[in-house]
């Protein structure tokens, strides 16, 4: 199989080096828009050859991963060249917009694309992080197509699973919302709580008093602030609904503090924690 | 010198740890609510032997540490008979509410307590996580009253200094002020969203694509629920303040999403990437 990797970044990178572990992959193709990260794919082997642009890697391979900004997404559909049987799949975090420039940009061709979401984000980028083992144990979710042929979407559900990822399937709508809820919000938040203290005349005195509690809270606060906008605005009516839902929750603990109400308090406390809990239990 | 320790759980049972290790405690008497607690503080050896009271404890010590939850302080404070010269102090993440209960149940005596609060929480809790480097490189914050005598102050900063804490003093309302902002609002916010989450129809589905970023936002959310009630009573003014910063802040965000300024978006995130970076280089 001859894989094109367009963005050789942490999910691309790993991608690949997974896929030639488990020697599905005999040739990768890699093309990107920082020269020195491609020459550092190549000297990590995840990639065996450069290709100028995204239309030249894409021209003779089997499957082609876009896993670069989703921004840059509807460029690179535009610019495929695909033979027959070829199967893109991608690896953005929202799946409407994709889907949605996909088709804009494929065409008729919108049965070789089929949708994916490695949930493998680390605060790290770029491929010097890539590693065959990011994927193991992670979610990937499939968005397939009604046009996909069922072959297309076992193709890229086989390959996921040989990186060791649980691959799940549903469609974008059902994507966009749940990951909104789980990983869009909570790294909004973050952002904010940073931002928050960091605007503060003091903000020196309190980030040092800030200890592990806050470093993990805020964790995701270090994540890439272009690919977080690019999430925010193709997602931001799932997103603002989670934001709203999140204020109502706050406007509740506000009375309760308001009240002194201490019992209150803690069963909401409790309450999250053991949810909390029985996550970690059914989950590990 | 002789040390009464009351309430030894994680905090409790880690200075006492430190302090027998540094050889500074000859003998460490305990009290606390759990019988079985204390036997394991004792097998751990933390402690020498069991009081059946804080009194009993306290009676004979040279410094008592009250590491209990807050809420119990002022039972504690009130029954305590101490010899003269023998220094109480303590470790509640609150301030201003202890040194109040303090004030009332000490009177006259209140020159014998020293506040302070190691900064170091856990979401463990108990003497079976307690561990002697427990606040290696972790702040401790003393908080004098102007009663106090130096030689009491500089007493207790050194015990906590030979735990290998940082220690630094500061009045009890700009401690409570600068914790609302980095401890107890962080905490809120990650209660809030496990428990909008969890009161979901489709909780589980919702926790089943939760990834490492969202199980590091909330990793504090699994914090004690007595103490956190506590804390945020004690310190609801200033909290409150915190919750109406953060829902500012929030409110900024969803004006940007609204609006679909990806530059906004992404120079806010931006911004606190970089201004956590900053903070985690400084605190390195």
């Amino acid at each position: 199989m001859k894989l094109a990797v367009i963005g050789v970044g942490l999910i691309g990178g790993s991608f690949a080096l997974a896929l030639k572990q488990a020697r599905l992959a005999t040739q990768v193709v890699g093309a990107g828009r920082s020269a020195a990260n491609l020459r550092l794919a190549l000297e990590r082997g995840a990639i065996d050859s450069i290709a100028p642009d995204a239309a030249a890697a894409a021209r003779d391979a089997d499957v082609i991963l876009v896993a670069a900004p989703v921004a840059q997404f509807a460029g690179i559909f535009a610019s495929l060249d695909l033979k027959p049987g070829a199967i893109v799949t991608d690896a953005g975090s929202t799946k409407r917009d994709v889907v949605a420039a996909a088709r804009r940009a494929l065409g008729p061709r919108i049965a070789q694309f089929v949708p994916g979401h490695p949930v493998a984000g680390a605060e790290k980028s770029g491929v010097a992080a890539a590693t065959a083992e990011l994927f193991r144990g992670r979610r990937v979710v499939l968005t397939p197509l009604p046009e996909n042929p069922a072959d297309a979407v076992e193709k890229i559900h086989s390959l996921w699973s040989a990186c060791g990822a649980k691959v799940t399937r549903m469609d974008a709508e059902e994507h966009d919302a749940v990951l909104a809820a789980v990983s869009h919000l909570p790294h909004v938040l973050a952002f904010a709580l940073v931002h928050e203290v960091a605007g503060r005349p003091n903000a020196e005195q309190l980030f040092s008093y800030a200890a592990g509690g806050f470093r993990d809270f805020t964790r995701i606060a270090s994540s890439h602030p272009e690919m977080w906008r690019d999430i925010c605005v193709a997602n931001r009516d799932r997103l603002l609904g989670e934001l709203r839902n999140y204020q109502a929750k706050l406007a509740e603990l506000e009375k309760l503090l308001q009240a002194a109400d201490g019992a209150g308090l803690e069963r909401l406390f409790g309450e999250a924690r053991e949810a909390r809990e029985q996550w970690l239990k059914r989950s590990s």
